[in-house]
Order: structure tokens, then sequence, then C-alpha cells
């Protein structure tokens, strides 16, 4: 079958819909749409992002029969309209417009009035009696086509224009020199001379007579549009925003309607609902007799929506009708533009209106109370970012100069948020500016868990090397504390104290600001705006947590941690990295390097005891927070490597402490360096080489778990050992850790129940799941060092070659960070392997996920895709993970579902459709809540028996 | 069913056989299978190593119902003797002898004439009529049970011995004090003096009397059998022999008989065949009027056996008779010991007798030629150490006191062989001794390619980091080269320039001795010996060859190993390592480090051409060593941190040499260190950011290859991109891999076919390993690198905790070290999947391991059983892997075949079965080799077929 390139659209006879964006883009399918259900549309045809993709795989060839399909298009709209393309006396003029599937600005925008030439624009001016009028739209089409389809500097038009309005107008009208001219100003002769000299300044930059034949002026404008797809500006914007699989823009050629015909003429934008606040009231910008151009470049300010009313109470009655219909016909907030020619409206585009992170919320909640929409579809509507725009804070955009001007490097944006702070290189100086409370960015090549300090003292972290799955970036993320990673373009001196992107060096005590939701690196302090959290997003989120099948945890090491995910959401702790508490204080810190320092069994134990009373504390302190929620609490699983000294002055400093030789202490140091650290003496490898380690850390969290459960708390410890491997190996450390748990349980003579799992995060342990679930109480996917090691990539180092991995202009071998997003593919064939055979052996196996991916939408998604029956991420991604979750399981019934309608949806006319469709989506919606709903309610009683049970087992 | 735990023993009428080694221990069933076919056997029983087992399960008690049938079956031996135990006129004596299912020192050996007493010795000398005799058996069995039943220093009872005879002996035959009393010269009265004083000792020592219990006397016997089974030295040989799997030691009790009742007695031990050349002549010592622990004691200097037929011709003969039926009956060479008792021939023990690697060979091909086994069976016998025995020098074992003396420390035994020579601690030291002629042993924390020069021009090469697979490792192995590594004891000073253990220190310039077949380090330069390689050994490798269905390739970087390796039987290179030729030079490494610290396209472009000439003559040079043989050419794999210089000294040098600032070097060798670089920039990553070192190194194959193929060599290169990890990656790198190649090809006018494919090396690339062929040509799976990934062990690192995972005593879990014998359950498992998924994309895929593991004996087993098409080792390991294929072979045909006759071997008397078995045997033998050899001959035409069609295809 031939290929169909061109669509066209009028009242009640368009050939596409809303549905076909991605062959028609936004505009193309909107125009469409509004015709179809018999909205005032000016007609014209659309060509589709096809004949884009095949002009640039073809050479930037058209394909054949374009040309003949646009004859043809241009015939069937002379014929609606009633005037010829070219006509001497009544000529059609068109608009054209690019428009790609998705909102991308760098392209090519618009062309008006294409058709005028030298004879037809006396036609116009004859036709409307309006000669002034005639002439401004030449001049404008002059201005435009030359510098948007020919790329001649605007200002030489802009610089002709006002030449003419000094010289002449000026003159003409007498005004001193301090006074504006306005183009309105300008009169007939004055817009001749001004012609004239358009067509100069096109000659003299093209070498090319200003076209005159209305096909070519059409054809080059095309290939303008099509031309600006690749376009530097649009290439880097869509690498930049990750859009990816858009094949291309349409473009979109539209009968003209004029605004600037008279004061009963005007142009405007509005959206359908306030997009900052979400509020349902009309929102927007008139500008009376104007043409579209004229708001966007601001050369008089437009009036409110409400003087429109009063204004041209006729036309804005037309308007409201059309808010009306359109928000009933798409079901969400449109962004709307429109003309009114003499008293009639017409509608120019439409489609769904960008809005605050806040409106979103309050318009997705306000839309199921209006019964527009179902919860579901407010659920599905809600994104990730909107959640982040609710917590984090941000750079004000309205300090657009001092953004542009004190740009300074942009890196990975591992946490978002902004934070400004002055900038120190240590984490001690950290430490001591927040004593003084001082603001300050910690600034590092990398950071380590030495750092943690400093980092939680600091506002915002920047380093030069990491990837989104680093040590800055894991830990800046449980905190919220925004965070900047991989800034590869920077060179940092420590001993110098200053920091260099090329040749502009900042200096400690100097200010810098970051945006971690961009990755962008500013000069000094900018002004940080932090949103409040609106009414609707309480709500919504209560329907988001009835939605879910799978519970959310959060990764905490604190009290303070745990009960902000709690806040936050979370049913409990996925996982609780002991090996953080270990750097709280300078006397827990030395303890632990005794501990790794000593050469013997007797000499590691009593370090360890040192230990035991501050694990212990910190246990009970998340204990009580989680009340009634489970603890997974992973033992010590970093090589000890991260924990000792490695600098010459704090070794001499430890040596000196726990009084032993330095030699000893600098031997050691060099003894634990690794070179692949990440594969190496680490994880469960340290409690088969030390069980002390173990030993001393499930007696903390057993006698943290005793004594408070004494105290009435609901405990329920889960502990884990991570980095297993093997059955054997599991098996040996979960006998060793039940034989001291029930140790201590004796001791305490206490009743509690616990549970022992494992980690899964080597490629061997999902491979030989079966054989460790036998010895695993529960299952939690550690899916970052799992994405590291199936895929054989350091996230610490893979800032040297991921970009260029992820880059579509580049390898572009990945659609996405696999660090961010899980690699479903092939890390997550090991994933589902792990589960299916860790049910295999045990068919009620717990399993979560505790890895990054936790908090991450389309990770979170495939979990609840392949049974886990839990997530567990960073307190701050809580709400994130929950939204994710309840998205995924919506979609998982609405696949369920019989999705008949929607097939049909695709041949029949639109109109039809709906009426059809209503019912049979309502049918399909009930039975899917029907047949939901005592799952559900069982799998909630389930649970909450089981806890229960616990909670019983563990009083009697 | 109750089980049995005692086995009875005695001419024609044994309860167990030669298959029950596991269960009554080599002697035991050694025992049972010479008296089943009628060979003169003391008669006795074997106490199973099961018991052993349940002793020890039980917390050291036996199992119930063992004393009855310890009990039935001394009434069943007195029976069958016709001797009582404990008769007082004329006792049964007995030997105790431990046996366990493996020669295993360090356990308790013999104890003898067990059941004399006071009294029974006076009956003794009456039956024999010989009191000398009865008391001399009588003292040796008091001294054998203190000592070594009861664990009284041995040095009292000679004490006491010396002591009589100077004091009695000596005064009696008036003999000069110079001159040595022998035992023989001690009389009666003088025994009887002995008898009591070792009875005091007995007695001074224990606290008891000397039981005079005879069943007491054996219950102690045994006890002390068993107990030894857990003593520290039993316990140390079987974890440093890797013994598992041996559940305990048997117990066999056995009618004494005596060797030492005059000229017509005697004792010996001997080989059926000489156990050092493998000739077919009856070599072994015979001791007349001895009993056997005097032979192990040396006190007299026994006779050869050529002797022993001049003086006791009629023994002799039985003793030849007895050989030729244990010959015949086991088809092996027997290690035997025996007794003649007043001319008559009694058998002590039988088993298969230990040799030296060249007479396993020759052993092996004469039995063939004898008709004794089949080929097959002679395959069979030899084990990978013969082949490393053959080619390694060895330290001359005969400097007993030496090994003793000098031994220093232990580490890991990475490369078999030995040397010795002065310790230099870096590579430049190594090479200007090697220019001096000088032997060195280059001694390192670890060894980078940078020290590779140095590697090369040392004798041996240790190292204190790294495991079997570390760089140190293998390099050395691709050279044949002893090497020991992670010997952890090790402290190095670099600066001091010496090495130490504890307080034992060793500076440079002193001189060490490796045994890299042990890991054991000893001072001094120690005797080395080199075997020469018998003629048998060419023999039986011609059988080898034509026995096995996988082909054998070497990895080899050079024209001097791939010529080796030629030689060593290797059928083409399965890994070429590119990146080994860059240090080869000055000149080369200078162009390396230019390419990197370049920061434009044009300083590496201009770089690597200073590079291309070389790679093309080194592959110029190897391809026509391989003429007619594929060629697997890996690009560049390293991590370019490998290749900078690391220390200021030399980046100042190298920022000289190129003519660039240092501090830019200084600040790209710092950009360039990566947390992990295994898992960072390298592999194909780097051709993915820098396409042009791809470009240049396949210019440099195909400018080579065609160029050879125009002077007539046979040229089949196969271009291999590593670490790869998805489709598309593959994809592009094969394409413009591709695009070069045929660029070059053309610009040659050459005809020439080349391989394009990948090593599947990261878990992720076996898991998609279907979408990966649709790019490949072939695959080679880099093992170590799957290992590490898959199990999450860094090789370098793994010599902090891997011992404790394959100590049995610690933690074991594993039964040996992945990085040496491929983890078949885990890592095997991705071999597999990728193995079944890249078939079912391309059925006819070619796939091979260049991994270590490619030259280790299970391992390439695994690699026939899962159907690769070749393995690649390093040249020396060659005939190693080409053993190993032939013996997988072999084993998956018998295993195909049906395996009847052996079944009903199980439950018929041995005798019958023997008559029956044979021609079953033989029958099936036919068959197997039968249906066998087309199949082998149509695989070998086929690839002779595809090597033609090669050939003409580049010639027309």
């Amino acid at each position: 079958m031939k290929k169909k390139f061109v669509y066209f659209f009028s009242k009640k006879k368009s050939e596409g819909s809303k549905e076909m964006k991605n062959l028609l883009g936004g505009k193309g399918a909107g125009l469409a749409e509004m015709a179809s259900i018999g909205l005032p549309v000016p007609a014209g045809f659309t060509i589709t992002t096809e004949v884009c993709d095949l002009f640039y795989k073809n050479n930037r060839n058209y394909p054949a029969g374009l040309d003949k399909e646009v004859d043809e298009n241009m015939r069937r709209l002379e014929k609606e309209v009633g005037k010829k393309f070219g006509d001497a006396a009544d000529p059609l003029l068109v608009s054209v417009r690019s428009g790609a599937p998705l909102s991308m600005p760098g392209m090519m925008e618009t062309i008006l009035n294409l058709g005028l030439n030298d004879r037809s624009v006396s036609g116009l001016a004859a036709k409307t009696g309006n000669r002034r009028f005639a002439l401004d739209a030449y001049r404008r089409f002059i201005m435009m086509y030359g510098s948007t389809a020919k790329g001649i500097d605007r200002e030489e038009f802009n610089h002709a224009f006002e030449t003419v309005k000094d010289r002449h107008t000026r003159q003409r009208l007498n005004l001193p020199g301090d006074v504006k001219v306005n183009d309105t100003d300008v009169n007939e002769s004055e817009l001749e001379i001004l012609v004239d000299e358009f067509k100069a300044i096109y000659k003299r930059n093209i070498n090319e007579d200003f076209p005159q034949d209305p096909k070519e002026q059409l054809w080059g404008s095309v290939n303008a549009v099509f031309g600006s797809w690749m376009a530097e500006k649009a290439v880097t914007y869509r690498r930049v925003e990750k859009i990816k699989g858009v094949v291309g823009t349409a473009v979109n050629v539209q009968q003209m309607v004029f605004g600037n015909m008279g004061p009963k003429s005007g142009t405007g934008v509005c959206f359908t609902r306030d997009p900052n606040s979400g509020e349902n009231i009309f929102y927007g910008d008139y500008l009376v007799n104007a043409q579209g151009e004229d708001v966007v470049a601001g050369i008089r300010t437009p009036i409110k929506l409400s003087e429109f009313e009063d204004a041209d109470p006729v036309s804005y009655k037309q308007l409201v009708d059309v808010r009306r219909t359109l928000e009933r016909h798409f079901k969400d907030m449109q962004d709307l533009e429109f003309t009114v020619e003499e008293g009639r409206l017409y509608m120019l585009q439409c489609r769904t209106g960008k809005r605050s992170p806040a409106a979103s919320f309050r318009i997705a909640v306000d839309m199921v109370e209006e019964k527009l929409i179902r919860k579901e579809d407010a659920i599905l509507r809600i994104k990730d970012k909107d959640i982040e725009g609710i917590f984090y804070p941000i750079i004000d955009p309205d300090q657009k100069d001092e953004l542009k001007k004190n740009y300074l490097v942009s890196g990975i944006d591992a946490v978002p948020g902004a934070a400004s702070g002055k900038v120190v290189f240590n984490a001690k100086d950290a430490e001591e500016a927040a004593a003084r409370d001082e603001k300050v960015i910690l600034v590092r090549k990398e950071t380590s868990p030495e750092d943690v300090g400093g980092m939680h003292a600091a506002q915002g972290i920047l380093t030069a090397t990491g990837g989104k799955t680093s040590h800055a970036a894991v830990v800046a993320r449980g905190w919220g504390k925004c965070c900047i990673v991989g800034c590869e373009k920077l060179s940092i001196n420590y001993e110098k104290g200053e920091m260099a992107v090329g040749d502009a060096v900042v200096r400690k005590g100097e200010a810098i600001t970051l945006n971690g939701s961009t990755g962008q690196v500013y000069r000094g302090s900018l002004r940080l705006i932090k949103p409040e959290p609106p009414a609707a997003f309480k709500t919504l989120m209560g329907w988001v947590d009835r939605a879910r099948a799978i519970r959310v945890r959060t990764n905490a090491d604190t009290p303070y941690d745990a009960a902000k995910a709690i806040e936050l959401g979370a049913e409990g702790i996925g996982l609780c990295r002991t090996e953080h508490m270990f750097f709280d204080t300078e006397e827990r810190r030395l303890a632990i390097q005794e501990m790794i320092v000593a050469d013997t069994l007797q000499g590691r134990v009593e370090a360890l005891d040192k230990l035991l009373p501050f694990q212990k504390e910190d246990f009970k302190g998340i204990f009580k927070v989680m009340n009634g929620f489970p603890v997974t609490i992973r033992l010590i699983d970093p090589p000890l490597h991260e924990f000792v000294p490695h600098t010459e002055e704090k070794q001499i400093h430890l040596a000196d402490k726990i009084g032993i030789p330095f030699e000893k202490v600098r031997q050691r140091v060099e003894q634990l360096h690794e070179a692949n650290p990440m594969l190496g003496h680490r994880g469960c490898r340290l409690a088969i080489t030390y069980p002390e380690i173990l030993d001393m850390q499930v007696r903390a969290v057993i006698e943290a778990a005793c004594e408070c459960s004494a105290e009435g708390v609901d405990v329920l410890p889960e502990i884990m050992i991570p980095l297993t491997i093997d059955k054997k190996e599991m098996g040996i450390l979960a006998m060793r850790t039940r034989l001291v748990a029930d140790a201590v349980i004796k001791e305490k003579r206490a009743r509690l129940k616990y549970l022992v799992g494992t980690m899964i995060e080597v490629p061997r342990a999902a491979l030989l799941a079966d054989q460790i679930a036998e010895e695993s109480d529960f299952f939690s996917f550690g899916t970052n060092d799992l994405t590291q090691m199936t895929m054989g990539i350091s996230r610490d180092d893979a800032g040297k070659f991921l970009p260029d991995y992820v880059d579509e202009k580049k390898a572009g071998v990945f659609a996405e960070d696999p660090f961010q997003s899980l690699d479903q593919a092939g890390v997550g064939m090991l994933v589902r392997m792990g589960i299916e055979k860790g049910r295999k052996t045990k068919p009620g196996l717990k399993i979560g996920i505790c890895g990054e991916h936790g908090g991450e939408a389309k990770s979170v998604e495939f979990c609840c895709r392949v049974g886990m029956n839990y997530v567990s991420c960073s307190p701050f991604r809580v709400p994130i993970a929950r939204l994710a979750a309840a998205q995924a399981e919506i979609k998982r019934k609405a696949a369920a579902a019989p999705a008949k309608p929607k097939k049909a949806a695709k041949k029949a006319p639109v109109k039809k459709i709906l009426k059809k469709a209503k019912p049979a989506k309502k049918a399909a919606v009930k039975k899917t809540v029907k047949k939901a709903k005592p799952v559900k309610k069982a799998t909630v009683k389930k649970v909450a028996k089981k806890a229960k049970t616990v909670k019983k087992g563990k009083k009697k």
C-alpha cells in the first residue's frame, strides 16, 4: 500500500485524529482532532513526521509522490476555502508551522501570510479594503520567510524597520526622540518603503529576488522546517531531554486567519486551568488587533482573559465554550492558541498544557472530583518529576540573566533540587563551616565513607568523578541532598584549594550554586525557592497507596532518616546499612579502625565489644521509629579499606589513639589495598574470614530488638547477609546468625521472631537462587552491584564511557543509564531468574529490591511485573516509588482487561467511538475494580495477619 | 538393612574386592582382591572407613554392633588359621594397619605381633623353638604399641635398647667402643632385660601396666588408627593435597607372618616395573631375615631383587609368578609388599604404583603394545601433572636437608616448575641482570604490563598478592615460567630493597629458589633437574590427538610463543593479545603513551600511525608461524591506565620525549585512574570512545594478512572484540571493523576471508548471546573475566579471602579455586546459556574458550561436554588440553555406550564376573571404536574442507 504523506483537516472532515500524534506531530493531531469535533479550526493539511524521517534517511531527498500529494491537498484546501493559492485578486494565504510529536524548542516555528507577493498584496488590499493591513502582512511575511526559512539575521529587518520609523514616521508625526514609535503608527506609504527595504535585504543576503511564486515560497518553508529538525539546537535539546524514538517533525500548512484586522480581532494563548496553582480558572492572555507573533515578541502588553470578556464578550463566549468542550473531550488541562478575526474565533492549537508540579496534583484531583476522570487516570497522569518538584528546592527561574551569566559547568544530575554555598574541598572544612552556621558546597574528586560527616554538613555535593550510583550520589540521595557527580571537566587542586573549568577558577570560600535536577553548576549564590506540597498531593497519594499491590520500604541507616521515610509513606526499612553507623563519631571510627588493624582474634573482639553498644543504640532508635514495620538490617558490606585512614597524618593519629606503632597501621592499610575493591574482600566474605564481626552485629540487632520488644515496641528484624554467591556460604553464615540470635533471645528470656535472608547482588547468586533459597528466609535484590557485575561496569568509573553509550548521537547502545533505570533485558533477566528459581524452592519467598532502582519509576514497574513483594529506596524517593507501584498495578490491570474498545478506535471515526467507547470503558473499569478489590483486600489481610502472628508470637 | 562394618578376607574367600577402595581403603581392597584371585595373603579382616566416619560424626563413639562384628571376625580368623587369639601355648598374632582410600602420610601406620603377652611369649618360643625370636617379637610389639598407639616418645625405647646393648652385649662380646653393636647381636637374656625395661617405660608414661589382654591390645590399636585420622599432620596433608570426599581410614587386622625367622625368611617391597623409567623390569628391595619395619627403618641395607633370586630362587620364583598374575589382573604397574616366612611367600600389600611422569608414559604405551590395555585406557591413565612433570624443571628431591633447612614461605602455586636466582625487586634490575647473564627471580607486590620485560628476563616470578589468574600468573604461564603468587606473608620494601617473612629478611642480590609446583619458596640456590620427554610421550600424544573431538589452540602474542605452541601441538591461536605488543620496546611504549595523553583525535591518530607498522610486523610474524591455522586477534583490552607511567620520574621522561608539559601528563594519568579498573573503561569500550584505535588495529591485522597471503602463507585471521555486552555495541564495532578491513583488502587488491567475532566474558553477554550472535561470526568465552564478574571476585584480590573459601577446614565453600578450575555450577551455567542461545541464532556458530581454564583438565572436559569447537590455552598447557580433550571424548563415548557389564559386577562374586565381563568389555570397546571412527573422520574432513575453501577463496 502506498504510504499517505499528507493529512487534510477541516471542520468535521479531518483525516487525522489526536491518536496520531507520532505521525502528525502534536500540533497537527490537535488541529485534526479539534476540527473533527466541530471546533472552528482554519482548514489545512499536515505533512507527516514520516516524511521528515524519510527525508533524512534518503540523504535529504523527499519521498516520491510527496509533491503530488501536497498539490492535491492544496487544491482541496483552495476548494474548502474558496480561494486560490497565488491568486492575484483574492489569494489564499497560509501559515506554515512545524510540529513534532513532542514540544521541542530549537526548531523553526512559524511562517505566516505565505502566498503573498508583489501582485497579490494588492488583491488582498482590495479584497479586505485595508491596504495598510495587506502591506503589513507582506512585510511580516518577507521578514519571517527571510529570517526563519532562509537564515537572514532578524536584526537586519528590525534595524530597517526602526530606520523607517525614525526617518519617516517620527518626522511625519513630529515625535520627540525619547518617545517610542509604535508599529501601528507606521502608515501605508511607509510600509511600502519598508517592503522594498525588506526585499532588498533579502536579495543582499540570498543573492536572489524575494520569491514571487507561492509554490516556491511553500517549499522553501517546508524545507526550512524539515531542515531545522537536525539543527544543532534541536539535536542538543533532544539529547539533553533524552527524547528518543521520535522520528521527525511534521509540517502544518493552514489557511491564514488574521487577528490584526481591527479592534474586533486579536490573538491569544490560554490554559483551561491555572498551570501554576492548578486552580479551575480560565487562564491566559489576549492581544487585541495582533497576529500571533506579536504575542510572542512581547511588543505590546496583552490583556487578561477577564478583560477580554469585558472588551469582546461575544468572542469570549465562543472561547469559553471551546474551553469546556475541549476539557470534556481531552479530559485534561489544555494549552490553547486562538485568533479572533473580526469577531469570529479560530482555534490554532490545542495541546495538553504544561503545568507546575503542584498544579499537576491539583488538576488531577479536581478532575476526579468533577468526575471527568477516574482515580486511576489521575494516578497515571502524575510523573516522578512532579513529586520531585514538590519536595526539592529549585533555583528561582526568574533569574534568567544570572543563570546565563553565571553558568560554569555541567555534571551528572545525581540528586535533584538546588543548593548554594561557599566551596569547601574537604569534609573537615564542611563540618567546621556548618558549626559556624555557614552554608557550604562540598567539592571532591570523589567521596568515601570518611567524608560522610562533611557531606551531611554541606548544602550540596559536587564531585568530579562517579555516576548516579557513586558513593556521593547514593549517600546524598538518602538525605534528599542536592548532588552533582561525574563533572569530568572539573579539575580540582586540593593543595591550592581551588577548582577550575578551563581557565575559570573558583577558590575555596567563593560561592557556587548547584542545580541537581539538571547537573548545572553556577558561580555565586543564586536565589532558591522551595515549593509547598499542595493539599491535593496528600489526597492523590492516598489513592496511590490504595491502588498499589506491593509495599514500599526505605533505605535508612538512622532513626532520623527512618522517621523522614515514615513521614513520606514508607512501610518498613528494606536496607539499613550498618557500616554508616561506624562513621558517626570519632569514638566509633576509632573502634572500627582498631578492630581492623588488630592482628589477633582477641584484639578484634575487644574492639568489636566497644562498637556493640553503639550499634545497639542505633538499632533501638530505628526499631522504635519503625514500630510495627519490618526492618531489614544488612551486615557490614564495604571492604575494610574504606574504614581506615589513608593519609599519614591520620594514620599517626590512629596509631597514637589505639597505642600501636604507626608502621603497623601503615602496613595494615597497605595490605588492605585492593585492585578492584568492588569485587574484593567485602560483604559476607568479611564474615567468613572474621566471623566475630557477624557475631557482634547480630548480637547488637537482637539485643536491641529484645529490649525494644520489652518496652512494647513491635519489632520485626530481618537480618540480611550481603554478597552471597553460594548455598554453602549462605548456610554457614545463616547458621551462625541463628546461633547467636537464639542465644541472645535465650539470655534475654525474650520471645522474638526474626528472619535471616540474603541479598542477591552477584550474578552467581541469581543463577543459583534455587539453592541459596534453601538457606534464606528472604531475598533482596541489590541491583546496584548486580548491574555492575552483570554489565561489567563499575559505577564509579562509568563516567568515562557510559555517557557515550547512552548518547544517541554517539553509540546510543542503551536507552538509559542502567544505574538509573534497571537494564531490564540483561540484569532484569537475572532478576527474573533469581525470583523464579528462589520461589521454585520456596513458593512464598519474600522478595524485594534495595538497589537505587527501587526508587525509579520504570524499574519499580518492572519489580511489580516480576512479582516482588516490595521495593525499597531512599526516603525522598518513597513517594515516587509509591506512585510508580500504583501506576504499574493500574497498567497491569488494564492490560489484563479486554482491550476491545481501543482496537475499534483506530479505524472508526472518532466521534462515533466516543459514544460507543464510553460505556464500554466504564464497564471495563468496573469489572477490573470488582475483580481486583477482593484480591487486594485478601492480600492486605494476609499481610496484616502475618504481622499479627509475629506480634502474637513475640508477646507470648 | 544393618550396615556391615567388617569385611573378612582369606585365600579365595574374600568379602571385599578391589572396587571397594572407598569402603575398605586401598590396603584392605588390595588384600581382599589378592586373596580373591588366589594369591597367598595371610587371612584377616578390614574395619571399614564408614566406621571411622561414624566415629567422628558420633562424637568419637563407635557404632553399635561393631564390637560384636569384630569378635565374630576374630573367631573366623582363629578358625581359618587354627590358632586362638590370646592362647598362651600357640597364640594367634595379628598386625593392625591403617589404610585410607588414598595413600596418606601422617596417620598411624602399623602395629605388629599384636596378641603377645608375658605368657604367650613363652608359648610362641616353645612353638617356634626359637625363644630369641619370640622375645624379639614381644619387645618390638611393646615398642610399637607404646609409641604408635599410646604416643610414648620412641626415643625412650631406643635409648633403653642402646643402653642394654652397651651395658650387656658389648661387655659380653668384648667389643671396642667405636664398633656398633647390631640388633642381631643381642641375645635372649639381654632381650628379657629389654622387655622388662620396655614394660617399665610403658608404665612410667601411661601409668598403667602394659596390657596383657589381647582384646585390650586390639582395641587400643584400632582406637589409635582411627584417632590418627584427625591428627594435625593428616589433616594438613589432606588440605595441602586437596583430598576431599574421603570419609575416613579403614583398619586392617591380619594374621602375622614372620620375615625374621631365619635365612629363608625375609621381607621386601617391589614395583612390577621400574617406577622411574617405566621400563618393564622387576624392581625392588629385599631384606633377608627381617620384619617390615626394618626395611622402613633402614637398619640394614636391603639387597636388589636380582640378588634375591640368587639367594633364594624358590621364594623368588613365587614372587615372579605373583608379579605376572597381578599385572594381568590389575592391568597396571603395582607396588607390592611381601614377606617370606621360611621359604613361603605371603603378600601383604598391593596397590597401583606411584611413578615418575616419564614412567607414566612409558608404562601406558608399553602396556598397549603388550595388549594389556587399550589406547583409550592408556590415555585415561595419564594425568595433567605427568605432562607438567615432563616439561618443567624441578628441584632435585635428593636435597632433603636443604629443602628442610632453607624453607622460607609458601604462596599460591601459579605456574609449575622450579627456578632459582638472585632476588631483584623491579623489572629494570631484572632486565639488566639478564643482560649480564645473571639469573634472577623477580619479586613484586604485584606485576603490571609495565613489568613484562623484567618478567621475561627473570627465571621465576614471586608476588605478594594475586591469585592464579593474576597478571603475573597469566603472563608467566604463557611462557611456562615458574611463578608463585599471593604470597601474603611476604612483606616487600622496595625502598630498602628487601623482603621479609616475619623476622627473616632477604635482601636484593641474595639467591632464592621457587618451587612453582607447590608454591614453596627457599633461601639459596637449590639444585634443579630437568627431565627429558621420553619417546613414549610422543607416541601417546599421537593417540591423544586421534582420540579427541575438539581442537586445541593456544594463547600467544609473539611469533616465538606461537612457534613454541605449534611444537607442543597447537592448532591455531585462540587469543592473541595485541596490547602486549605495545610494551616490547621503548619506541612502542612511547607511541601508545603519546596516543593516550593526546587530547585531540588528530594527536591520537598520529601516534597510532607510529604503532601501525609495529603491530603489522608482529602479526605477519605470527601469521607465518601459524600458516594454515586460524589466528584469533583480540583488539586492545586493558584500561589505558595500564599503559601510562605512574612515577613522576617516568612521567617527566614521557613529557620530555613527546614534547608536552609534564603537568598535562600528570593530569591525564590521574584522570585515567579508576576505582575498579576491571569494570572500567576497557575492552571494546575503548573502541567506542576511541574508534581510531580499532581502525589502526584492524588495518594492521588485515594489511599483515594480505601481505602474508601474497607471499603464499595461508592466513585465517579472526578479529575478536573484547568485553561486549550488547548487540548494538557489537554491531557498531563489527561494522566498523568490516568497513576498515574491506577497504584494506580493496587497497591491496587482495582476496582474503576473515571473521569478526566477540568474547563472551561479561555475564550480560552470555545472557543476551542470542542477540549478540546476530552480529558475530564466532564466540570465544573469556572465562577469567566471566568468573570474576559472575562470582564477584577480583582475581587480583582473591588472595585475601578465596583460600578460606577453598579450604575445607575453614569455610570450604568451593571444591576448587574457580580461577583454576571452572565453576561449572555458576559460571558454567552462563557458558551453557551463551552457547545454547548463540547457536539458537546461528546453529553453526564457532565457539571456543580462551580463558585460563582452557588449559585445565576438568574445565576442558566441561568445554567438550557443552559443545565448544576448541579450547585455547598458553603454549605450555597445550599438551594438557589435548590430553584432557581426548579423555573427555573417551569418557563421553564410554558413557554413551551401554554400561551393562559394570552393573552386574556389583553383585556377583568377583571371580565369576572376571570371566563374564572380559568378552563383554571387549565387544563394547569394539563397538565404540567402530561407531566413533567414521564420525571422527567426517569431522576432520569437514574441517579440512573448510580450510581448503578458505584457501581457495583467498587465492582466486
